[in-house]
């Protein structure tokens, strides 16, 4: 039910939230991207109980961001392929990594990005894509968009 | 006890989840970085019930995202303030803001980020600080960091 509640929210981080806001998925993301599609790999890699990877899975592919495959028939095995929209949900778990290594790796990171030409860990920043300046550049303004309920024009015009 | 288990992987992601891997929690950050401070400007933004908020609330205080400060003696009022930890989050959400408009919002954008020169919708891309360059590029590798497990090294080159 909450679900239902968040998506039919206008913000659109409550909308994807409503997606994908339950660690596991975003863990499951995170595998996919990674190139895992099997259910025994995700289960192995995240050591989850097998009927709630089942729930997530069906919840990933009902939202449009896995597609299921068969790849045997006997026995019948499917797998999860990532759609475009799945793969674009790239950039939220970059960015959660860039914050997780900042803010909770006190011993270092052990998983990081780097650039494989010089071994620099790489300094992971949103900007906008035309100007290339950071989205932290006061340029740049949240404001409501054409699909806004009046409630939402007040709040983004704080 | 989720969370602890979330807490003690090793994965900058899932130690982030760890933190923020609720969707209230995520949406009063959110609020938060939009300036709302006080416990009644999120409970009326969010709609949601006293004694969650109260509980989110603390543990985003617990996990250093934000700071309890008192601004009333009589009646005892508190105010929730962000540290930089839960400052520099920011960028998490505006992933996901773009992610959710891109996917998520068939009518239209009701909440967007614009360029405040020209009015056109900013177009987020996670960079590398230091070369410009999307972190899409195939020069940017996930890695085992100096933290890594044994098994995080074998993972990490896939």
């Amino acid at each position: 039910m909450q679900h239902k509640n968040l998506g039919e929210m206008h913000c659109p981080i409550a909308r994807s939230l409503a997606r994908v806001g339950e660690w596991w998925s975003i863990l499951i993301l995170r595998d996919a991207l990674r190139g895992r599609t099997r259910f025994d790999e995700f289960r192995k890699s995240l050591d989850i109980a097998p009927n709630m990877l089942s729930r997530r899975l069906n919840e990933l592919v009902e939202a449009g961001l896995l597609e299921r495959r068969r790849y045997s028939e006997r026995p019948p095995r499917d797998e999860y392929i990532l759609t475009q929209r799945g793969r674009e949900f790239r950039p939220v778990l970059q960015a959660l990594m860039a914050w997780g290594n900042h803010h909770f790796a006190p011993e270092g990171a052990s998983v990081m990005m780097v650039d494989s030409e010089t071994g620099r860990p790489v300094e992971a920043v949103m900007v906008d894509r035309v100007t290339g300046l950071p989205l932290d550049d006061p340029r740049f303004k949240v404001v409501a968009g054409p699909a806004a309920p009046s409630r939402t024009v007040e709040e983004a015009s704080r």
